[in-house]
Formats: C-alpha cells, sequence, structure tokens
C-alpha cells in the first residue's frame, strides 16, 4: 500500500485525528501514541484506521517492523513530521507514531464472563491515569471487566490509554450507569463489594474465592449512596501509618491482587 | 502577626517560591499546594517558612482556621491572587493557597528502624505521580522509610509532593546511592528483595515477615545490575492476565501490602 505524505495541519486526516486526541469519539474511535501501544493494537482484534509516522520512526528497525505489519493488514499509512505528531498525541517527547483506532465500545452484555468472575468498578475517578492503571492491573489479574460508571474520565483518552500500557486492547471496558450494573450483578449473582477507607471488612479477612465485583470510588468523595446501597459489604484496606487512605489505583492493586492470592491458594 | 499583602511577581518572596516550585532546594525547601498538604505540613514538625494565600481562601472556614494555626506558629502569611498562587504552584486549577516548608534532608543514618524492619527502594522511578504514590503506600504499611536510588526524580517537586497526598510529612524519605543502600542494609541485617517482571520467588510465596527491603525499578528498564547483584533474591508479581507488567507503583502497593498482610498474620 502506497504511503501518503502529510505534514499539513489543515489536512483533514490531520485535523480528525487533532480532534479525536481531544474527545474520543463516541463510535469507539481513539488515538494511541507510541510504538508499544501500536504493537498492541496491531496484535489485538481492534481496528487501526490509519497510523501516522516520522521519517525517523520508520527507518528505525521497530519502526520499519510495525510499518511493515501495518502494511499486511492493508491499513493506510501516513508519513507526517514531529510538529503533527505532536499536535494528535499529548506526551511531552514525540514518539515518531500516532495512530487512529476503534475499539466498539462494549457494552455489559458484551463481558464473557469466566466461571469465577472478577469484576473491577469504579465510580467517579477522573484521573485518567488511575483509571488508566486500574485497566492495567485488572488486565494483570484476568478480571473479567472494567466497569466505570458515573464521574469516571472518558477511558479513551490519550492519558488513560498510555496508563494501561496496552491493556486497554486486553480487558472490555464498560461504561455504563449505577442501576444498570447493580441489575447485571444480581442477574449473574455477582456480589458487590464497595471498598470504603474506614468501617468495612478488612480486605485480608474477607473471602474474596468466589464470584466478586469490587468497587472504588472517587479520590475525594469515595463511593456514592446508590452504589453503597446496592453493595453486599463494605471492604477496608488496613491503614498501619499515618496515611489517610490510599492512591485509587494502588486500592484497586490491593484488592485485585489479594482476590488473586485467595483464588490462587484456594 | 501582621498579614503582608503581595501580588506583585517580582517581589523576592514570590520570586523564591516560584523558583522552588521549579525545582526544590538543596536544603530541603519546597512548595506544598492546597489546604490538605497544608494541614498535613502544619501537624507535622516540619518548618512551615511561610504561606500564600488568596482573599477567598481566608475567608472560607477551613482556610480561617489554617490561617489561625499559622499565626499561633508565627509563620509568614502573605495574602496574594490567584494569579501568584497559579506561578508558585503547577496544580492546573489554584487551590487558593500554597506555602514554603522545609524538611531537613534525610539520610540512611537518620532512619529509626523498628524492630520489623520494612523499607520500600526505588531506582529509577521518573515518574513523580508514581515515586508520591510510593511513598503514600508506604505510609500507609507503616514502611520504616522510602529509599530512592540513582535515577528517581526529585520527591519534592510539587506533583510528587501532591502524589503523597501528605505521607511526605509521615515518612523518611531518603536519597542516597545503591552502594550505600547495600551496606546500610547489610550492617542491618535487613535483606533486599528486588522486584522483577519475570523469574523471581512469587511474591505470595515469599516469606515477608522479617526485616526485608523491597527494591522498585524503572517502567522501562527495571532494576539495574547494582541493586540486582546485590540482592538476597528476586520477588515477582504473577501475571494471570495479558499484561506485560504492573504500573510500578501498583506494584509496590502489591507487595508492601502483601507483607502487611503476612505480618498481621504472623
Amino acid at each position: 500500500m502506497k504511503i501518503l505524505k502529510i505534514t499539513s495541519l489543515s489536512n483533514p486526516a490531520v485535523k480528525d485525528a487533532m480532534r479525536l486526541a481531544e474527545k474520543p469519539s463516541k463510535d469507539g474511535s481513539f488515538i494511541i501514541e507510541g510504538p508499544h501501544l501500536l504493537e498492541a493494537a496491531l496484535s489485538s482484534g481492534c481496528a487501526v484506521k490509519e497510523i501516522f509516522f516520522t521519517e525517523a520512526f520508520g527507518s528505525k528497525n521497530e519502526g520499519r517492523r510495525l510499518i511493515r505489519l501495518a502494511q499486511e493488514k492493508n491499513i493506510r499509512l501516513i508519513e507526517t513530521d514531529d510538529a503533527v505528531i505532536a499536535k494528535i498525541s499529548d506526551a511531552v517527547t514525540s514518539q515518531g507514531t500516532a495512530a487512529v483506532v476503534t475499539l466498539k465500545p462494549a457494552g455489559l452484555q458484551d463481558i464473557n464472563l469466566s466461571g469465577n468472575p472478577l469484576v473491577a468498578v469504579c465510580e467517579g475517578v477522573q484521573d485518567p491515569g488511575n483509571t488508566g492503571t486500574i485497566i492495567r492491573t485488572a488486565d494483570a489479574v484476568a478480571a473479567d471487566a472494567v466497569v466505570l460508571l458515573e464521574g469516571c474520565c472518558n477511558p479513551f483518552n490519550p492519558k488513560s490509554v498510555r496508563s494501561t500500557a496496552g491493556s486497554i486492547f486486553n480487558i472490555p471496558v464498560v461504561m455504563t450507569t449505577t442501576s444498570a450494573l447493580l441489575d447485571y450483578l444480581k442477574e449473574h449473582k455477582i456480589p458487590l463489594y464497595a471498598s470504603s477507607v474506614a468501617k468495612g471488612i478488612e480486605i485480608f479477612e474477607a473471602d474474596l474465592r468466589e464470584p466478586v465485583a469490587i468497587a472504588f470510588g472517587s479520590e475525594a468523595h469515595g463511593l456514592g449512596s446508590e452504589i453503597t446501597a446496592g453493595a453486599a459489604a463494605a471492604l477496608t484496606i488496613p491503614i498501619k501509618g499515618r496515611a489517610e487512605s490510599l492512591n485509587v489505583a494502588s486500592a484497586a492493586a490491593v484488592c485485585l491482587y489479594e482476590a488473586l492470592r485467595q483464588r490462587k491458594t484456594a
């Protein structure tokens, strides 16, 4: 496939990509940056619409290999310059490539539940780094899905996608409402545990060997009343020192890995 | 104490604070932003040199309370505007206050080791959000110290301090070299475990009930050869899904909390 050369910021393809970097589209198109995410996208089932890359990127071994792979898949290739890459990504230093990809938005009904479901739920997690990191950790423990409720940032924005380190392509990320989630969990007999900074069952005392969903709330306010009311129990991570709480992505790592630990030794 | 009114960006106090926001000083002075960190600083033993605040901040209950507390401690108070606060902090939205504080830089000899030491070690952790989050988690498990080796970001830069959520005032953060750390750990009979993405003892199989230091490496390259060679063993967090690795602050949370869990049930 012929490689296009575009360096004008007013070119429609560039302008579309810039818009997506600002705001991922409702149909599931978003921007990925750098060779690592590009490789993850190419090796996943995700549709890669077009790849922008610099001459320097294309002349390196890694770049050549990825471009060849893209050509085999008939993906549109656009050679451009660092100025354009910088405009369609938000990384501080250009990694020489960015691409437009489309992941069909997943609904609750698209989750392919395992025999012993483990679901991570976020509500009001606004920081894209935290959201992306939770998606990465959920992938690491082979959770069934990450469900993002009201008030969460868009997981397809560039910073969140970068923080997933590619896990956005490995695990279903579902955006839905608290009431739809509660109905779904009830239907599938998955109890919900609400993480809480105090007054819950201590995480290491909780039984996480059976199907479970664990919800994590906003840094500032914790979980809202609707989801707390719908939870089977509150879960608390013990704090032995003087910190008041943990970062939400760290809290998710502790809880999800405690579930993995219990399931391994069960 | 009289409250000064300064809104000029060329005022020496403002210029000094702007310089510290850019680069914390070698004598341990740095900038904190917002009421939460200010409260943590005031209630810790740390020296607060001066507090900048806006009229709006000073007219809120929380602001009034903190200013009264500062006056009792004879801390210099400077009423200013949001433009100045924005210049001496790096937060996207001004929280109406920023302060210059000084924490005497801690050395290894300043660590007040507990009966059963737990030490978190970072090497090459460049992202200030990760460094700050690890400090916060280490505080939460009541670790004895966080030791930052070669290649780590400065933990006193505004983004790192913000990510500690105040824990920077609760736990010694020591910046030193790998060889000095290895000598120190040997002298105090604390074995070092090197976290590694593969080929180590699985974290849940490792015995973390006795004195231990756990080292975490850079996102991109892991731990260097000197510290790996000085470690008693490599530790690995199991990955069940398709993620290649965890975020380093998430990895630290899993390891430090596994140590806490084992010690609680020991």
